[in-house]
């Protein structure tokens, strides 16, 4: 199995970006929607955080995706 | 949309076992193979752990698979 060469924060930040901008939403509107603060999206969307299956889930609901969408990489 | 009526710690903590046992693996085998404590992987099997998205990632290295193996749920 070739593993990905990115790492899945990069990943992750990467599709959250992606996922959010195509819904229309800012990082505040997604914060709103979510509970969480945009400080922190934006760190998120940097890969600067370290963040949890809990706030995966929350950011899934939020963009009304699933949380594998938020995992594809490019292999 | 129809999101998981599971959460996503609990599909992890079925995905991640069942992965593991199918690939032979103690708990203590896959916790030194990702560098984490075999009380720790016991902990994130019952759904107990908020677990990080670096410790996924490494969870999915030791195992072999792909990080969103080990989050897809029923629908």
């Amino acid at each position: 199995m070739i593993h990905q060469n990115v790492s899945t924060r990069k990943i992750f930040a990467k599709n959250l970006r992606k996922i959010r901008v195509e819904k229309g939403l800012s990082q505040e509107a997604l914060a709103d929607l979510a509970g969480l603060h945009r400080t922190y999206i934006g760190s998120v969307e940097r890969g600067e955080r370290n963040i949890s299956i809990d706030n995966i889930e929350r950011l899934a609901k939020a963009l009304d995706c699933q949380v594998i969408d938020l995992l594809r990489g490019n292999k």
